[in-house]
């Protein structure tokens, strides 16, 4: 048995941690489902103090972080960074006076044992810009850093995707199944982060990828989808991208993950002229329905990060359908959260 | 002895619980109030979440919530929903996009053991909507919902009437007491459900009613009124409706209860046009005085759920005099919410 | 050996605290901060409730006080007044309708153990009105009030201060030691109170002072100078007030605490004409450097609140490097609150 141990690590993309830290947090986040309330759980962050901290506010973020750390013994205390005088992230928000991300990081670190972070796009200038940041608060902080979402990653959504995907698996990992990731249309110019997340965690471990999207204006960052080749590749797995075809991904799959991302040149076009562009008619067809689940594997499941945006991104009767997922996935935000924090926070090591 | 529960059960307003239920959480309140921060009490929601979700914030209802769910061993999300994506609700404000009422509900009820909703008429477009929305979360969810306010029915207002009613009455039942319900002029433009519940509960509870405002302006709605005559008949006591004299319902009171309420046609006319109507000088008359109070029984008492607004509703004498039973029944507020998230969430049962 | 109790008493500011309480809240912080997450402090505030309000935001001391709450066993309720129909307290914002701070302070102390309250410069009319509120507060609350800084004063911040310069004195008193407080340049318009309390408290706790700033401009009250002299007569130490000259007062300084504050006149002139004038050229000296500070005694240390203002209120090499306590002076926040809550809530009594 090997002893996994954590202790003072940050979390930043699951692509950063070994795949036994991996394992190590989705076996601990399935114990602590199984008896949620149980005392034991509250020793770790005993009256300890977990910061939320969100340039971008989100609110299951916050209920699944805040019930994370009550149930670990401690409490979250919600910060949102507009309140500080910080110094400006973003062009046209230049502030000269105020205090540095040094001064604020350093001492978050005196009154907290841990904190989550979360910045995306809108509070940034340019693609990677909030990830730059995240990581700078964590070079200046000696407690954990979680990443709560930020403009490229979001590993508490990733490994919540994959618990669930597990629970309906029989508890079995999923290496070997088939994953569709799918964009759609809608009008909420999202994030790439989940999105990223999925591709990146489920091509390391073990699954063939499918990236379905109509055209140019939609492609991912070339990185990412050059870091998910090389996990496939080493995993001996399919990967195939598939633009302008918005049912032939289906075929074969046994997850579909449909959800809407902005183009990549939001950053340059801003919010008003993608959602034009993302609801335009030529994409109607980019919605994830019944009869295209009918041409996947049999009980192909559904999966979204939620909210859900229906209608646009997959019809009601999927969504709230026996396909879905989506309800226990966001549960499992919960759990891989308490872990992640037992983990790096309260240095509880796990036996793989 | 008769034991009751109500666990699992939702509290949307007195008028839907039986009059044991009533009982069983008046009995719990005072034992909870007699004894506040006993160990016992705080196993009841160990560690565990209780989600405050405001439609339209509140501060004492927030300080009350908040320090109940403390009290029983838990903790309280303060929970904004305009900061989630969800469908409009209202005119003008219509979102194509967003999350469903059916998911959003779903998803809190993951993390949370038991939610309060406080949804009022500037949240709206029509009267009665807002208690609408509140039962449709209630039909999502499978744990206790509580109603924190809404647009007709505030449960929980009612009961720390009562329960501020007894204790200045011995701590003995107020059947055979007269209660004066009666509008005051102001610019606070005054939502209904703290007035109609006073009127629901006093009712049901065997007080005779007296219920007095100006003029057509101020009719409350007519299935509230049909309510309060229904229970007073059941109880054999008098229900009159004085129109248009703010003296003569003083007589032979045992309770003045002197709060503004906005017109029925208010959702039309607007908050403006309300404000101005009621503070018109034709109004004036219409504020509860010790000169009034004289007219009333011996020891007459004056309730108000607060924020009072002093020299429109009332005067500084009564309001921060003798007579005035305002600051147990805000306290009141704590010891019943307490002992109604201890019956429905807990299940704690209580024998009569 | 004297036992100290403050059980009930509200702490304003340092002046109005015997030299003994101010001594048994240092000596419990420093046993505090020893043996920080111990069991034995999580008895004082067992899920008992202690309001924070918000007339004016922040984040550091909305930190500290949430986390001293939860280390203490309790919980700390963030309540912002902006959400109240509270009566106005600025010209320009006059509220007719509204809730009393009567009524607003009797019902927060039924469901509280005691209250900080943050009110300042921005949040009134006049110097010192901000102060007289938390007062009105105190007056009608029977329960503790912290100030969480007002126009005038800052008990916690001066505090944390003694204690950080204690710290880095080997622990031992600073009695005979020098502080210069400085004026410096700058774009935030800083209030005042946290420069007076260390004036206040320092020359209270037997340093000599100098105090330098450019011109009439920035004269601090009247009354608060003469209390600081008046303070350093009776401990027969030195107080020199240093107009016009930026390095002057650096001479034989153990402690520099360089921090902009506005001009008189601020309450008149507004934000924007206060900037405008601390950020003339003329100011440029007014900085806290490494050069001047290598005319004070070795070992000078560096003092501010934060959040600093780098490059304007000190440069990044001082602010940054050995010399800097700042980060402790943070931490110890915490632990001077802590130590007030327990004396003050709690009733916890010291040994001196």
């Amino acid at each position: 048995m090997k002893k996994i141990s954590m202790k003072g690590n940050d979390v930043v993309t699951t692509q950063e941690l070994s795949t036994d830290e991996i394992e190590a947090i989705l076996k601990l986040a399935f114990e602590m489902k199984k008896d949620r309330y149980a005392d034991k759980w509250a020793e770790l962050l005993k009256r300890k103090t977990f910061i939320m901290f969100f340039y971008n506010p989100s609110l299951r973020t916050r209920q699944s972080f805040e019930a994370a750390a009550t149930e670990l013994g401690g409490h979250a205390q919600f910060i949102e960074p507009k309140a500080m005088r910080l110094r400006g992230l973003k062009k046209g928000n230049i502030e000269v006076a105020g205090e540095t991300i040094h001064d604020a990081a350093k001492v978050m670190a005196r009154y907290a044992v841990g904190i989550g972070i979360r910045i995306l796009e809108t509070s940034v200038d340019n693609y990677g810009d909030g990830n730059k940041i995240l990581r700078e608060y964590a070079k200046h902080m000696d407690i954990p850093v979680i990443n709560m979402a930020d403009d490229i990653y979001h590993p508490c959504q990733g490994l919540a995707d994959v618990m669930g995907m597990r629970m309906h698996n029989n508890n079995l990992p999923t290496r070997g199944k088939t994953l569709l990731q799918t964009w759609a249309k809608g009008a909420l110019a999202r994030s790439y982060c989940s999105v990223h997340e999925s591709l990146l965690l489920n091509s390391r471990l073990g699954l063939n990828i499918k990236l379905a999207y109509p055209d140019d204006n939609y492609d991912l960052p070339d990185d990412i989808i050059e870091q998910v080749r090389k996990n496939c590749k080493e995993n001996k797995t399919k990967f195939e991208l598939i633009k302008g075809d918005p049912e032939k991904g289906y075929t074969e799959a046994d997850y579909v993950y449909s959800r809407n991302w902005f183009g990549k040149d939001f950053y340059q076009i801003g919010k008003e002229a993608e959602i034009k562009r993302a609801t335009d008619i030529k994409y109607k067809d980019w919605i994830c329905t019944e009869e295209k689940m009918k041409k996947a594997n049999k009980d192909c499941k559904f999966i979204h990060p939620m909210p859900v945006d229906e209608d646009s991104e997959v019809t009601r009767e999927v969504n709230q359908g026996p396909r879905s997922i989506i309800l226990d996935i966001a549960e499992n935000r919960l759990h891989v959260q308490k872990a992640i924090m037992a983990m790096t926070i309260a240095g509880l090591e796990m036996g793989l």
